[in-house]
């Protein structure tokens, strides 16, 4: 088989973390694998070259701080095949230019555009383990380009995919991806598979292990992602092709987003396209609307109601303030979350969405708004319920079975 | 005016002195001159990065070595680039491979092959500060490569080359090159103006300030060498050719190298060839032999005295002890030092040699060994006498007027 590995910051956070990984990559190799490498930077090695770079300016070139911050990961790879060697492995270290990987220009949130695999397997093919230092590229001119913030799951997968790995095992703190967040119900449960869409929709229940880009570009490459913890044997969460013939689970996971905020805007006047018209400009000013209902009201007159993150809600408000002789009046409320159930089986199982609201109701929480996808229902309900609604919902679906 | 400045680590050691250096590239850049920056790791980055290799081999991998040790550089000039910026200076940083230095594949002591300077060239006429990530290069099939410790005066004065640039000025902490220790004798004096040759013999006193590989470069490439400090702005110190016509100094400085051991091997047998077997063992093992003296002696044998560094003691005992029966003996002494007079005047005037002598002898300091060169004059005297030999030195020769 052939495997590529991930570890994240926390995973190669000292000396000692990355004495572990060469333990877990020379295990992995001795059964007989092939093994690639995909490392990030030391944990808080970043960070710190932010805030250096921060002294200077608070706009830094963005071209300068790819060269900036490329840097951690090249020493996390080096060492990791250093160590590697020392343990009889033999191993080469590649930056992300070496290992062929060309992106766009887009100097800090660059998309990777191909991946020129043949250096990484001419040195498979010599029997060494690659090791590729995570989250950079190269743009077409020679410049060094980084992909985001966690962009280093982007590289493993991609990597994956230009090399038709087996696997793309990513490793961090976490040993895989619950039923919900343990620190809410403790009788979450680790899933043993769960399907790219799912995933996508329960983004947060995953927040700590996988960026969610990666979990896309991963379905569109179909590469077999397997989440794992880097400190422990378990079995981790395979992130994968929902299979045909697979009986899909009806529920697969609880997400809960208390990053909210409601918005109302009472009497939208019935001029055409003003709703439209609300929603370019937030779009313009970057405020991510969520959920968005619209209510059909007495004479002509609609409500708009729609969500989005706190972070962003004064923004908002001056947005819609200028449209004041259009409207009656808008309301706010950041003491609201999402709750979310998530399952493919929703796509051929009636009753779900009714399941989760009588038994919302049976507590007494009141659901706010409602927003639903194929696999997925959303449920805007007052902050404070939010544990009890993840419980009763976590519950009501035998997740804790 | 084409300027290539280079700033050691010291210079360049924290956030506060990669600002100070930004100040004085957008001076010589507002003063008209087209500038090319060349940069170390800051102070203390590169040992930690050997440190770190080191917890994992004591013999680390010299192509992931260079991985690692190259990323220092890249922070060093993605900062000062971004500093640049800041100071309304327009900017780029670039990598070794970015500026186009091409080495050999001799991994931490590789030699610099080939510069191809056009993309340099482009980014300075568009009126850019270009800052190139000193001490590294690449390697003909793509990996990093790093030049060995003070790298990134080589990598300056290369480029300066490469550029056909009118100086390379090299900053420190020191602010020029003093015709001797400025801690033993206080009346030490700057010079204004040294040639390339003296420099490379005066080596023990640029040793803060220059890294001889790279006045051998500058030499050979006719680089104008300037050595200034970035704390002051104080002239500094010319290096460059001896120019025609120019009254020759007599004598230029005085260097004490303490870390010196003498050898002297009794009674070597007269089978012919001995003393070359002895020397070829000796190099074989790395040692470094510098000055010889073999008196013929009564009887057809004959004594054979040398020196090397201290630290080659050890292992010069094992390679002689090795000869014992063509040997009658041998003694050790490392309570040695060499005092050496430089000067290119030396070439043309005659008596420089009697004088030391005779202000050595007038001092009762007796010479053990003496080596000459054209323009230098090398005496093994008692460590003990090391600071008065060099203070009547640089006063019989009037340097400190």
């Amino acid at each position: 088989m052939l495997i590529v590995h991930k570890y994240g910051g926390t995973s190669v956070g000292s000396l000692e973390r990355i004495e572990n990984v060469a333990s877990r990559v020379a295990k992995a190799k001795s059964e007989g694998n092939d093994v690639v490498v995909v490392v990030s930077a030391m944990s808080g090695e970043t960070n710190k070259l932010i805030a250096y770079a921060n002294h200077f300016s608070a706009t830094p070139s963005k071209r300068e701080m790819d060269m900036l911050l490329s840097s951690g990961e090249r020493v996390t790879a080096a060492l990791l095949a250093i160590a590697l060697k020392e343990n009889g492995v033999d191993a080469i270290a590649m930056t992300g230019r070496q290992a062929g990987i060309k992106t766009d220009n887009a100097h800090m949130y660059a998309r990777i555009e191909s991946i020129d695999a043949s250096a990484m397997q001419h040195e498979i093919a010599l029997g060494k383990v690659v090791v590729v230092a995570g989250f950079q590229g190269i743009t077409e001119d020679g410049s060094v380009s980084t992909l985001g913030r966690g962009g280093s799951d982007l590289s493993a997968v991609a990597i994956a995919g230009a090399l038709n790995a087996d696997a793309c095992e990513i490793y961090s703190d976490v040993d895989g991806i619950y039923t919900t967040d343990p620190r809410i119900e403790s009788k979450a449960k680790k899933m043993d598979f769960i399907s790219y869409d799912e995933m996508l929709e329960l983004a947060s229940l995953g927040a700590k292990v996988l960026q969610n880009r990666s979990v896309e570009l991963a379905k569109k490459l179909k590469v077999k992602i397997v989440a794992k913890s880097s400190f422990s044997d378990a079995e981790g969460t395979i992130i994968g092709e929902e299979e045909e013939g697979m009986e899909a689970v009806l529920v697969s996971g609880i997400a809960l987003d208390r990053n909210q905020a409601r918005v109302t805007i009472r009497e939208v006047s019935d001029r055409p396209g003003i709703a439209a018209e609300i929603f370019t400009k937030l779009a313009d000013e970057q405020i991510n609307v969520d959920m968005i209902i619209q209510n059909a009201s007495s004479a002509g007159m609609t409500n708009l109601g729609f969500t989005i993150p706190q972070s962003e809600l004064a923004g908002a408000k001056a947005v819609i303030e200028a449209f004041d002789h259009d409207i009656g009046g808008m309301d706010l409320d950041d003491s609201v979350c999402k709750v979310s159930v998530v399952g493919v089986g929703m796509k051929s199982h009636a009753g779900v969405a009714a399941t989760a609201f009588s038994a919302l109701a049976r507590e007494n929480i009141n659901i706010e708004m409602i927003s639903t996808s194929e696999i997925k229902i959303s449920m805007i309900i007052a902050e404070k319920y939010a544990e009890l609604a993840v419980r009763t919902l976590h519950s009501v679906y035998n997740l804790d079975k």
